[in-house]
């Protein structure tokens, strides 16, 4: 399929090197910096371009993966195009493209993307949505190329997986941060900590969360939580995050 | 190595699988209940017990793994045994057991268990701890057998640790719960999240989790977090932990 790129952040990376390894034709990548542009397109074989008014007018589908506020702005220079053009925001309505271009869709990768680190699409859940049957079978299929995952979901339920996500993701991630703080203020190495955090996110490959809760909280072990709090009296940021997050899990106990 | 272990809970049941793999003789299980005691103590050919008063005074390790505030009581019954007493606990001081024993030591597998999941011991941190150089030794290597990570820390930097632990196990486990939470009143299932949570643990085995933080927060994208809040209206301890986590990992910016 011939496609045009807009964008050249860590989900337009990921999924233009996802597509080219599918034997997908990607023929441009947009991005207002010609260095970014170039940098990604130099990997696709693609070409590169900073100007919106030289986007290829023939392809299938357009791909805007930019931020979100960004969406619309670069949509309404797609108007005259005839194929679909998609953007892969979680929290974007579909009617941010539809109300600028002919043929509006949603390919939305459920995944958190780094540059630094790659990833296999194959596992990677795929939203998408469109307004037009045709077009959504299209999109389907282009899907289910790069993955095994692919859900058909409305824009209310996309936003909720996206909200969900935030609280998967980042802000675990956020919280192994304050680990490795608290672990290196003590000339402890994060590697002592690695294990535990790929095992617990193991568990609920197979668990429910909730049935698989540990810690002080959950056994409502009120002495090690103020012995934890005592420690973190010198980080008033760190302690406010420990009452909310174990008064949070105290109010799941039966 | 004659082995007598005092507890029957998840790290009991684990730790005592572990040493019988490796080919350890767990001589008695001890458990105030003994339904408890004999679940386990017959998974591992050992002896029943419910009677601090009948422990085997011969063996050559004691390892208490209960409860943080019942560790104190059971060892005071083991002050006539002249093998090593250790304890499995992250928070509680070597001197809890030095004060009733004559040899103390700690024994903590720094990892979440839970009775549903097995767990390879090869590959746990285990942090150990004793007031006796030989007995330290002895520990060291019965914690190798066990396990290509071994640690020896003192009572602060395991107290560290086990904080620590909390921010990058417990907490974070939660926060996939509440994922869980608005998903499924949604109609959503959990296993659409499943990729996302084990792609963000796996992206820190090889990070540190300060570089590869991702989402709304991080990139200050002040109209999706304000999208996100709105659809928390209702759940108002949910929408407390978004605000607190994102003023959090906005603090982080540079």
């Amino acid at each position: 399929m011939k496609i045009v790129l807009l964008g050249s952040g860590n989900v337009a990376t990921h999924l233009a090197k996802a597509l080219k390894a599918n034997g997908e034709d990607v023929l441009q990548i947009y991005s207002p910096n010609l260095v970014n542009a170039r940098w990604l397109a130099n990997q696709l074989s693609a070409e590169a371009v900073d100007d919106l008014s030289h986007i290829n007018q023939d392809a299938e589908l357009y791909i805007i993966s930019v931020k979100d506020d960004a969406i619309a702005p670069v949509a309404a220079s797609l108007a005259h195009v005839n194929g679909l053009v998609v953007h892969t925001s979680g929290t974007t309505d579909i009617q941010v493209l539809a109300s600028h271009v002919k043929q509006a869709g949603v390919f939305y990768p459920l995944q958190t993307f780094s540059k630094a680190k790659d990833v296999s699409f194959l596992n990677i859940p795929l939203c998408i949505e469109a307004t037009d049957q045709t077009q959504l079978s299209m999109l389907r299929q282009l899907a289910f190329k790069l993955s095994e995952k692919v859900y058909e979901l409305d824009g209310q339920k996309r936003k909720i997986l996206h909200l969900a996500a935030v609280f998967a993701c980042n802000f675990p991630n956020h919280l192994y941060a304050m680990a490795n703080e608290i672990l290196q203020e003590n000339d402890l190495d994060f590697d002592i900590i690695r294990p535990l955090i790929a095992e617990t996110a193991d568990k609920v490959m197979s668990n429910l969360p909730e049935n698989v809760q540990t810690g002080p909280a959950i056994r409502n072990d009120e002495t090690t939580m103020s012995k934890h709090l005592g420690m973190l009296e010198s980080k008033p940021e760190m302690k406010h995050i420990y009452q909310t997050l174990s008064d949070s899990i105290k109010l799941t106990l039966k």
